[in-house]
């Protein structure tokens, strides 16, 4: 079954700072007009950042739009042009301090496909030394240390709930215990 | 360390069919003041429809905003006031046509924590009889059967790259093979 929905037309139905809201006519499947409403994204890295202990470097962060904090892995959105490993290694050392010496790309996953065409990619770092942090301007968190199992057991009690750190965990844990790389 | 960044006025910067961009001033935890775009929305449902023969209950559905199709966990979102129990169940029905005897609620996860409020809640579904799909108007996918195991593979494959499935398949996993529920 051919399930392709194909662009009619489309307007900027919002030109903010960052979000930009897409409004289409698209044909669908059927030969029918449907509106479709969706964000662009310029798509992000998140880092699986393993230290030699053995313990991930994770962050505990506020997040306005569900107005609490959290705790996660490593990330951050992918400035215009660049290319995705720089951003891995910009994101890391501004957020945590850390540079590492040895970088694996893992996967590519998608958070919201239902109004948004970002991707996360995700990066596993190993090597890490600190030389310390660089917070941009408006960027608050602090950085601690997890190990996996532990980081795992967080996520059975609720205490990580961050959908892009869940993934990043489920890649982290299968890479290391289960698949080859 | 306190975080919590305040709220000190917020607009609401696009009124979209769906898409809700609100642009507020917030305090941040040093005093200064920092905008933040968001979107609002009104969270969702994820199941784990799991057959009696040990397979997953799967749709291949086509996503405008990335433009192109994914294969899913069944899901939907909740409407103004429902009651979540009800929207897995009317979900599952609407999109696959099965109905469960059994529901476990597993978690909730937050697939956008950058920009949207959204908020998926997961369920387990069990005792699964088919009765027959009723799609929505503007809604076409395919439904199909996977094994928990393969669907496993499908993510190291990439052809599973949907955060909110993995992070259902995760809990399945989790669920079935190491954690007590």
């Amino acid at each position: 079954m051919d399930l392709t929905e194909t662009q009619i037309d489309s307007v900027l139905a919002h030109d903010g700072d960052f979000l930009k809201v897409h409004k289409d006519h698209a044909r669908m499947p059927d030969g029918s007009v449907s509106s479709r409403e969706y964000i662009t994204h310029p798509g992000a890295v998140a880092i699986l950042a393993l230290l030699d202990n053995g313990n991930l470097v994770m962050e505990r962060q506020f997040r306005y739009a569900p107005r609490r904090e959290f705790v996660e892995i490593p990330a951050g959105k992918i400035d215009k042009g660049e290319d995705i490993l720089l951003t891995a290694k910009r994101e890391l050392l501004e957020e945590t301090g850390y540079v590492a010496s040895e970088w694996i790309h893992l996967t590519s996953a998608w958070p919201s496909i239902g109004y948004a065409d970002e991707r996360i990619e995700y990066f596993l770092a190993k090597g890490l030394s600190h030389q310390g942090s660089q917070l941009d301007e408006g960027e608050f968190l602090e950085v601690f240390e997890l190990g996996l199992d532990e980081a795992i057991d967080w996520v059975r009690q609720g205490k990580i709930d961050d959908s892009k750190t869940i993934v990043g965990l489920f890649w982290l844990e299968k890479t290391l215990k289960n698949w080859a790389i």
